[in-house]
């Protein structure tokens, strides 16, 4: 059986099967329309998120399966001082699968302790997003035939947005990517996403302008308000890369304009008509790399239930700095922290992957 | 493709197909079943309407198609500064059909201008909410035989009641009805309204006792207490029109009453068993004629995806007096105006209908 | 047609038929799949569970059939005061079946006054919760092969939990049961249900170290905050009985342990690995029980549709001296109490079954 936490759970040749099924799927979706008959999958959110639920719970429907959720923490038995593992695991009982959403990080990780059933994670706080990711590559490979060889604008908030930095941390693996940076200098990308880069190379830049003729894929996002203590920065930010139909003239013919959604003001609604605009694209290849994902979590296992092995690490046990590690939050008998290499002696977190340094 | 948003959308030909075809399903459930599989419809309610979303949910289902809704929009990336459309946008990226609810009028005409999926209008604030209208229609057929010839009474609140205003609007195209509007003088029909009817005519009365022994139909309304500013002037009239077992004594043997629920206390339990009492059978026809709704706009969609073109107008471009117009809540880039009749130069706005005369 | 309100609805012959069929399900749930198909239910929650939501839910799903679902009632139609009968036969007009959950007495039994599909009461207060009792009873069956001749210890709050007085009572129809009753003295089981006890003897005890190497079943229970305006007394008693793996060493091989669930602390998460632990199979086996009942109410409505007839009882009239009985909060005409037996004068509400002595 097999869980997805991170996008590093899957090696990249699992990777490149996902994205071929997702493919296929939205090529002939009525060959996927009873693969998941009698199968019922429970979208449990802790905290709300609209677009992700549907996109999910679209995803199981189209496969023929079923779903029950779970829209908030409040109505649920949480309230009565039960533990989030038994509260996962009841709903385990009842499912086949189990979408998980949780303000926490880590939680996802904590869950699968206990679990029959395979689970995904559906965003835990900033730390991961994997179908995000997955959406991501699969719009790519649609579009452009490729994962590799590509040059890559990220525009905006490059400091908080946990998409770019984890879809930064996916394209890295494949060969020859040029990444753009394109951000003011309070939201520049972090140094460790940055060291993370290793089949390619990048270059940081204060001007879409500059980068928009370079590239074959501009990826906007959002600067959240939510971000900023100061809202006096935010308001000299908010609207400092907007992209309108002026500048897609810079734009290749076949650049393509991603946008993880929902957008605000950062792509102007003129753009939309622009053929190169694949952000709402973009949504549904999202429902097909569910529906691929949710297939094969459930037929792995299907093919063996046993729980995953952990890996050997070198590992220390002791609290995690991190306030909103989840293992500061529910009870866990210890906290294990997995030496990443030997050399730097950096330990992360077995739930929510904070490095620490001894 | 075809929209539902106002009872006019419908030719008196589609009428006469949708109502056989919820007739048919009424009689035939079964042969229905599997008619809409593979397919899934959002309800995106923007505020809260449980019988309603019910009533849309179970046709759909009744279909073997599938759900997901939305109950209200705090959840939702609204609350993040996404516009309407783009909610919407993304929503008819995983989905078949869209059923939207919003407090503001002529929302769902906004949404559709980027739609790419049939979307049915299931009330936008006092606007419209054709459904209601073509379960009324369903009900009257089947329990009359017919949609002409008939006296029809309207009871209550005719001043406020959209439901009342929109059945008028559509019985009026139909040959020689009467109408009788029963109501205080403070709750009259509007005079748009009257001046509407034209296949036939209408008397007015404050008397139910009066009207009852005349009439094939009763349609009885709820008085609103939040339609009043002024709680003691509804306080004198909420018990005004009150059938009960006494009053049904004065109405013909085969005179229908009927009535869209929920009701307080204008219709008394004990009338419930009376033979002539349809109002549960008209939540049920609600049923019916909406699964009929719903596989005719899917069918078309599916033999024409293209958008709707508009009909020509003589047009003009101004902002819209009305403060729960769509257009003053959402970005528009501009209002149309479309010219109704040559004479009175009076236009009606795009979104929300209302009425401005040059 | 037949409801379910208390676990006395069905005879001894009846619920031998019900865990025989959800233990079928249980083993072979692949022939279940279709059984509903076409059918609809609605899960009318007035006060929120999730867990038992979910268990309904997913019994319907897993059995082909289709499930729609209020989780409040704030967004209902009793806002706009509308009376229960009235909601509830509303949305008896768009489903095959209807689950309800009432924070009042006697509602679900107000409830099938009015109805034409079969209903469930899946908890009314503190007054019944039928489907806990049944899933205790399958649960019993498949793993101890009967549901006589056992000792059973019932441990914490047994002076509210509902659970607990209802297993009592289901249990003692059987023959030579025993019950060891281990609580502290504030949580002793009520009067009335050691009265009840019948087909066997009970024992009463302040340790759970002495009753547990006599016992079959380890029915653990939750302390309730809630129950308790005094929380010095709460806090005193909240910790009085936790099952710990030192403690399971005092169990036999074969004992089995119990918990309704959620559970707080009172069985440690040790306990949860050792084979004894039955408590997350219970929550499963409430999947399958629940299957089997939907399965046989939905195909005895079909058989016949008529409403069941109530027995003939002496009846005096008067109102319920209980503050939480439907019947002081829903307009009803008048409220029937049944002689339950001649000699000592006792009637019982006919809602909330609240027993008054002449």
């Amino acid at each position: 059986m097999k869980h997805l936490i991170g996008i590093n759970d899957f090696t990249i040749e699992e990777l490149a099967e996902l994205i071929k099924v997702g493919q296929d799927i939205s090529l002939h979706p009525q060959n996927y329309l009873d693969k998941m008959r009698g199968k019922v999958m429970a979208t449990l959110f802790f905290e709300p998120s609209t677009r992700t639920k549907f996109s999910f719970e679209t995803a199981m429907l189209r496969l023929g399966g079923q779903i029950i959720g779970l829209s908030e923490v409040k109505n649920s038995s949480v309230a009565k001082g039960e533990s989030l593992k038994d509260t996962v695991q009841t709903v385990a009982c009842y499912t086949d699968l189990i979408v998980m959403r949780h303000p926490m990080e880590g939680a996802p990780q904590l869950a699968t302790e206990i679990l029959d059933v395979p689970l995904i994670n559906a965003g835990d706080g900033g730390h991961q997003h994997p179908t995000q990711t997955l959406t991501d590559l699969l719009t790519i490979y649609k579009e452009k035939g490729r994962l590799d060889n590509l040059n890559i604008a990220l525009v905006g908030d490059l400091k908080y947005g946990r998409t770019v930095h984890s879809l930064v941390e996916a394209i890295t693996k494949y060969d020859n990517n040029t990444f753009f940076f394109v951000s003011p200098k309070e939201l520049e990308m972090p140094e460790y996403v940055k060291n993370g880069i290793k089949g390619g190379c990048f270059f940081e830049s204060r001007s879409l302008e500059e980068v928009l003729p370079q590239v074959d894929i501009v990826y906007m996002t959002r600067i959240q308000k939510e971000r900023f203590d100061d809202l006096e920065t935010y308001e000299r930010l908010k609207n400092v890369y907007i992209l309108d139909e002026e500048k897609m003239k810079l734009a290749k013919e076949d650049t393509i304009i991603m946008h993880p959604l929902p957008r605000v003001n950062e792509i102007t609604e003129g753009v939309d008509k622009d053929k190169r605009a694949k952000y709402f694209d973009q949504a549904k290849n999202g429902m097909y790399i569910r529906m691929a994902l949710i297939m094969k979590l459930i037929e792995e296992a299907e093919k063996d239930p046993s729980r995953p092995t952990k890996p050997e690490y070198s590992t220390i046990y002791t609290t995690c700095p991190n306030p909103k590690c989840i293992s500061n939050h529910e009870y866990v008998e210890r906290v294990e922290f997995h030496e990443k290499t030997a050399e730097d002696h950096a330990y992360s977190c077995e739930y929510c992957d904070r490095v620490i340094t001894i």
